[in-house]
């Protein structure tokens, strides 16, 4: 890949992969979906909302497999996509890199396959963004999260 | 809100609220309760430490109700904004924006109200800055948590 | 310790605590260990990873003792010094300050000496960087840890 990518490429890329980036979600208290400091953007947790509602209600290695983990992931990373959106102003090609990404994975004590589980935004970032997406990364299981969802993963951007 | 508040209008809304920020505690080990680098501050965690000593110790959705876990919470929140003051020389005017809240809540396995425990937390920081207040957030469940409280709470503002 | 020591004066201490840094490790997947955002460095969750493979692959509270938790957490903080040290050039006298370590054990659920294992990294860490290893932190239980290793730790150091 070389070079920057234009914001209409990467908008291709999205519809390559036959995602259509949602509304971005309100937040459900105090607080606010992104926040802008300097050039740097912070996404809160982003958990696995499809247009339809919540999907992924459980947990990985119990309720879940870790290919629907992996898919409960991919659509943490497509909300992220959308928040990041909105904050750039309908404009992707803003996103300079994907500086980092918190991955919570609702687990049984006993699973410990969190990368694999990640690696669905992961994957997904760079296949929108290019090395552009190529991030740092931490990935835990929590004891449970919000709604019972499978995973909930926040990110940081570098914005130009 | 129009405009910032000054450090004599924040003290105010603490004290109209009836909190006394407590002295800010130390680093139990060779870390220290805060760190500036360039305009960010990021503040470690902090527990729900009253001048009496360490309250809410045990799990939310066991030892503590949804209304205890956010009054936990708030008591991390004001221990957050004591450390801040600290670290801004006592202007709390200076705090130009939470940029993020990291929300960890000592929960039994089935506790899926993590969003609801930290608005606890959310809404003393917006009653207190006002719209400086408003952050990015993220809220999970921990295993456990230090000494067994029920909520810690992290935080990176931008200063002036 | 009066001023930032040199890169040599790093280096003997790093000797004389008996400590090699290993070839960093990659990422597993599309990730990547660390991230240099202007004069930020992100480090990915790092794992105790010997030049043997994975140690402490268990949970602190059950298989591991809090020493045995201390000597995980201080693997992954010589992993987390040789991914800064690749990301300097080689040059650990760039670190101009170790600004936040993010400490998970993988402990049972009541286990509560998170603080103290997370220790044995923080210890390391003013170790090696004298006065710029001072940092802010969190330390928190997580329900499970990549390859149920005992401890992973991600940090953030602010560079020259």
């Amino acid at each position: 890949m070389a070079g920057p990518a234009t914001s209409a490429e990467i908008e291709k890329r999205l519809s390559d992969l036959g995602i259509a980036l949602p509304a971005p979600s309100g937040a459900a208290g105090n607080y606010v979906p992104y926040v802008i400091s300097g050039n740097q953007l912070f996404i809160s947790g982003q958990v696995p909302l499809s247009p339809e509602g919540l999907k992924f209600q459980g947990k990985v290695g119990d309720a879940f497999s870790l290919e629907e983990g992996q898919e409960a992931a991919k659509l943490c990373a497509i909300n992220i996509l959308a928040q990041a959106k909105a904050a750039c102003g309908g404009d992707l090609s803003r996103l300079n890199r994907c500086i980092k990404l918190g991955g919570f994975v609702n687990s049984t004590p006993d699973f410990d396959q969190q990368p694999a589980v990640i690696n669905g935004a992961s994957d997904l970032m760079v296949a929108v963004l290019g090395e552009a997406g190529r991030h740092a990364r931490t990935a835990v299981s929590a004891a449970n999260l919000p709604f019972n969802v499978a995973v909930e993963i926040d990110a940081i951007f570098e914005i130009a």
